[in-house]
């Protein structure tokens, strides 16, 4: 998958001894870091779409620490990319203002997102700008197709 | 309880809806917030103990995403601080530089802390200083006496 201009994608490591476990998911020292505006997470129940919307100015870093998510982003040249993220597959992605994105929980317990984002979020004026999570999309579907 | 100097906690609000929740953890215009290093997750399995450590340069800001710990501090005045906290008290701990603290997982299932941290981790030099777990602080014990 070609990703679209901006975006960038992370292995996360998870290291696991008798104790449980450590995983680090973002120092000020990764290329990809800009800047901390806020810390938020994003819980969604099992089968529930969150999309989908862009920002102006904001830059998001997704990483899913629980559950499993489908990460869907496009911009307005009609590129798409996918992301399958969380427990089995710890994954940071970075996605830059103007990019669509939203997610869908595909696991059977409940995700949880965490946003690492360069912006506080502004409750008089949000940086968000919305488009409807079905039909919008040329081609696509949330929908799991038999293949 | 008298929080110890430099201490601070403050009350998460998860906001619930019908697809899931949302909850702020740190923002950058909290009074509390000085610099962001990176941020990590700890899972700790259940009846264990991560105990004791403390930093000379770095500042912590523990959050209990998932199950719940008790979280230890102490510095060396013999003051001691103690917080229960997780997904039925979302709590944020503040935790200056030359404190000692640690925590245990004390529910069924496994707890996950997230640290927002003022330093990067150093893995030539950590800035970690260990004491043991137990016995180390006087009357203290990690145990649950019944009462």
């Amino acid at each position: 998958m070609d990703l679209i201009k901006g975006v960038e994608s992370k292995v996360l490591k998870y290291n696991m001894d008798d104790r449980g476990g450590l995983m680090e998911i973002v120092r000020n020292d990764d290329s990809f870091f800009e800047k901390f505006g806020q810390t938020y997470i994003s819980n969604t129940r099992p089968g529930v779409v969150k999309a989908f919307h862009m920002h102006k100015i904001q830059t998001d870093l997704f990483v899913c620490l629980k559950g499993e998510i489908r990460l869907v982003l496009f911009n307005t040249e009609g590129e798409i990319n996918e992301f399958f993220m969380g427990e089995r597959n710890p994954l940071l992605v970075k996605i830059p203002p103007n990019i669509y994105h939203g997610w869908k929980c595909i696991s059977a317990e409940e995700s949880m997102v965490l946003n690492v984002c360069s912006e506080v979020y502004n409750y008089d004026k949000p940086d968000e700008y919305r488009v409807r999570p079905h039909g919008y999309v040329t081609g696509f579907t949330w929908d799991t197709i038999d293949r």
